[in-house]
């Protein structure tokens, strides 16, 4: 039980304060004979980088990863990786005059209530900067993932405050896209609707939410355990986890409340399902379908409108936060999500293989769509 | 890593299938010196059980719960207690036409492919029936919980299908209202209506899905662990690993996509919080508010109307289920959704004061509604 | 965290009282589709059970295990697997003068200091009742490793008192002689001696200590995780969480102090090692040679010889014990040290896969011997 | 489960290998507000450190502690606290000639045979530099068990190949003498004799095994888990982690197996336990008396003196080791022993309070020496 550590066989401890001299990770259990190389870690880092467009923080890190362990000629031996990251742009003197207050909407009193002292710069430990050793980690879930089993995994912002992409956009993605928009958003001709609602929020001060959705291709069916390490439990804990989350659901998630029966549950035919209201998971199991999980971002709290607000005396204060922070957290937290599902993906993977040894050993398989 | 087992210090560990013969559990880490006997598990289970209504699934089972262990002459000892239940009402000839064929909606193609051996029997393993020893084990937790500390949990039906309760009701529920409910519905007036909706589902053969919402008031500031052991993100866990579960949020939720920072963010005052988007959860702590927890349920997949499905050959069949089902499953859910509470929120009480000591020891308090 | 579970992927959690209502297990993570039923238990149980002869405790239970779950048509299914057993034979009334007595050597006091309520009863949960679970589940771990490795777990008695069995006895040993004897004890010629002295201490009233050392062969190399989840380290948990044990050790064990790195350390040749003072484990390892682990267990503390003591208001009192209890606890503890060495190696066995795949798929090898 | 983490509740996750750029440690659970700077690790770092005298390996490390996280003005904050040491005398050119090589005695084989790939240089993952942080991560748990409880620490060497302290030394041991010991031998009569012995043995090229003996003072009665967390199963898992250890007995231990239960059961009386057998834990938890554990070292295989051995495609080769090994790797382990002790007593601390409460609030007290 350690409040730091996700995973059960591949797991990840991390560490850390926004301000403090470094952040990093211990990733143990990962397989021998992966090829791993600091360059590795870049390309998320990046995507999840402050600073990847106006649109978000202005917050540079070099984010150089260290390896410091488990790494013998390029290889993993099985034994634990270590990352680090030192922190080089700390402007702590951003953060001294709210050492004695409660920011409305952080973790500040809930800190303090708990621990009866709190590192105060930048938010320390509940900093959303902690999540850059999720997607560190989650970089070697995702090659394991992809040499081992050929499992891809993606993500993409579904909605930004009241504005969803268009039907077809999302009916078919096209990664591609995704990728080259400063928004990980899936519709090329709403961009720029998009930056015009950005650059007006940015100016009023104020923040929206989110919606996140993260998908896994050519997952096997098998993986997940039944009822509390169920695939879609682990999902639910590994994106509640994130900084921001308020809500998470799997596949059809809160729209199954209005469907019908006859509607919601994906018919099985010869040439494979005949659609996936279940997010690819059923009685916590993998089906071998797409898997999808979908993430709500609360909007961020740190705001330059100023909000009464109340000190560790209980005296009222006026509150303004006038650090570097995203009008909306939940655009570069697209990573980050990809970076839970792999994990999780890959925990259950090793998981599977330990009580019912290596996919193609033990169970039994039909034809069509469903053979892996 | 045990996918039976749920909690870390107050740890249920269940067993048992749908038709086998006995379901039970094993609650380790319960304090010592609570008062318990059999009969303080009839009441929840009666709310949970089948055949409470017409509404609801006609299977009717004793669930007479057996001690087992851990209780000394009317106390808890500290000693790991053993839960039994025997089953009774089984009819298994029900199940039998379909141990070969991959039910639409249901576990049984994921079983079978992790594997390579299924118990068809009432779904065997992924029936809901194992929630009866969830609403058990709940039973000590809400117990203790109320006793060491008076946190109160509470559930009820907040959405069935596309009719949501009146904003009246749910803003200062009547809790008296929701247990004389058939509903577990706040909003005595619209009782006939929904009595319409669910006769005229039932006679159609269809299901239809639901949202339960679990609340706990007078939890103190302070449980729960930031980052992976956060008391939103075991929530989550807790949530979606009851069967049909395909969503969960804490406080706003999904709706916090559409919110701005401004009207989102949960100003304190003197005399406490002004509001409660958050749900009682910041940083994944408690602050002090009534913790809120709202869990989707898909339709039941078990349907009276036939569809197309396969077996294990690959070959086309028809499925129809003819055992006994709710057409709403998330009508009884609500006191599964309530146990998962009290299971949570119990087990963050033990690591809170294992790492920061009994409440009152170390942590500082502000005056007015936020102490403790 | 739980103490009342044994096993990271293949766990056993027990509960039950000496006197309660029964006793049971749920063992979790077992493989799907090995051949199991109730009588699968009987012998190792029998083995272990009291009553074998005159020379351990006259207790008689029935010890019938049923199978509450988890096996379907004769097979395992992959869910959790529930044993259980009455408690027959309980005759309390042994045990009520000493419900406010501290008796020396036993866990009352230090029971009664932890959880300011203990179950008095034949010693509660601190009743080595509780090792017939360990069997039961020890079982099922033989039955996997012999069936998918073919791997064989004995045990014998290797030291009772100042008696220790004739060197050619132990360097080759009869697993038959080792059988037929009432001690578990590999020197035929020896059992006479055994049995005058056995008489000789039952006749005074007082206990004696013995050794027990457990083996298993054909353990594939490679089995055991470095630095906290040793191989070693797990059995040396696993041994000393038996009752009334006080040391363990591992091959040569404590006799490795006093002898030279030129002696000690095992020369590998073409043909295999040369010798094995490691007992099978190199860097928490298995090599491929045989387990051999050593447990020391002290004189039962139930004596009819009466003793001072105290009782819970701190007064002097004279304790004597009159109900049914061995001269020596190490005899019928032969069995249990071969339960907790299958259990340790079958979770080592699924730890092993979990991260590096069965065996045979990643790991190298090289001729002779130590191919497996 | 976590291979490279020990503790549950205040647990260590260690990373490194031998001649990696860095070892380090990341410790969770830790309550907040214990002093802690980087000068709190330079003393039992020092005592473990090679190069002490003579008699150790010539190994020199600066061996400074960096603390990246979990500390705020000279306070621990609740969060995870990461060390690290940069490794800076590596010399990897020792190593290279036995790349290719399995030394006997060494985990080189059965590394190799669970991943398919090790790091060769200074024994890598499996080298004793790991126990540099299981001693840098003690010194926090032996901090707080002092401030919190008075609870003391202590280790020193009970037998150096057959050489054993006198008895007078060891019945009231002088820890300053232990200290001042280059030994961490109690009698200081013996110094001369064990150096004449040392030399002798370093010019022989070969080593010897060790007994080290670890005690606890002031530990309250009560902690420890009944059944598998037992106060005396952690420390048999905790010691038998350690590098080269063979042996772990509680109080009297294998002498237990000669003792009568007349001799062995402490008598308790108004004044206290009247003799320590069981070495201060009975049914798992402590009993108030010093706590006691004596651990087996194996000589080291690290030895001047050639053997045949094989390489990895199985020819007989020669292998001699040239690196910088101690004679007596007991020696040094000493602070080790300390270290795991007080690891295992820390957690149990924080485990007993979480089931519990903190020490006083239900626990029952007798008069006497018992009280704490």
């Amino acid at each position: 039980m350690s409040s730091n550590r996700f995973g059960q066989l591949f797991s990840v401890t991390t560490f850390g304060e926004s301000h403090g001299p470094a952040i990093g990770c211990v990733v143990d259990g990962c397989p021998p004979g992966l090829a791993l190389a600091p360059g590795d870690f870049a390309h998320d880092l990046e995507r999840r980088a402050t600073g990847k467009s106006r649109h978000t923080s202005a917050r540079r890190e070099a984010d150089e990863v260290e390896i410091l362990s488990g790494v013998y000629e390029g290889l993993t031996t099985g034994t634990p990786i270590a990352l680090l990251i030192r922190n080089t742009d700390q402007r702590s003197k951003d953060y001294t005059n709210i050492a004695r207050q409660f920011r409305p909407g952080h973790a500040d009193y809930a800190y303090w209530q708990k621990y009866g002292i709190r590192d105060p710069r930048g938010g320390g430990r509940s900093s959303a900067r902690e999540t850059t050793m999720r997607v560190a980690a989650g970089t070697i879930a995702k090659k394991w993932l992809l040499e081992r089993f050929g499992v891809r995994v993606h993500g993409y912002l579904s909605q930004l405050g009241d504005i969803v992409p268009g039907q077809a956009a999302t009916d078919a993605i096209d990664w591609d896209i995704v990728e080259s928009s400063p928004f990980f958003w899936p519709d090329a001709a709403q961009v720029p609707e998009l930056e015009t609602y950005m650059d007006a929020l940015r100016k009023s001060g104020d923040s929206v939410g989110a919606r996140v959705t993260a998908v896994a291709d050519n997952v096997p069916p098998g993986w997940g355990e039944p009822v509390y390490g169920k695939l879609d439990g682990e999902l639910a804990a590994a994106m509640m986890s994130i900084n921001a989350v308020k809500g998470v659901e799997i596949g059809a998630g809160f729209a199954s409340i209005v469907q019908k029966g006859s509607e919601h549950r994906d018919l099985m035919t010869p040439q494979g399902f005949a659609s996936n209201h279940a997010g690819g998971v059923l009685g916590g199991i993998s089906t071998g379908q797409q898997i999808v999980v979908s993430t709500a971002f609360k909007p961020t709290s740190s705001l330059r409108l100023p909000a009464d607000g109340l000190d560790t005396d209980g005296n009222v204060v006026e509150v303004i936060t006038t650090g570097r922070h995203d009008p909306c957290v939940g655009i570069r937290a697209t990573p980050i999500c990809e970076a839970m599902l792999a994990l999780v993906l890959m925990d259950q993977a090793l998981r599977h293989r330990a009580q019912c040894g290596d996919v193609g050993t033990v169970t039994p398989r039909i034809p069509g769509r469903f053979d892996v």
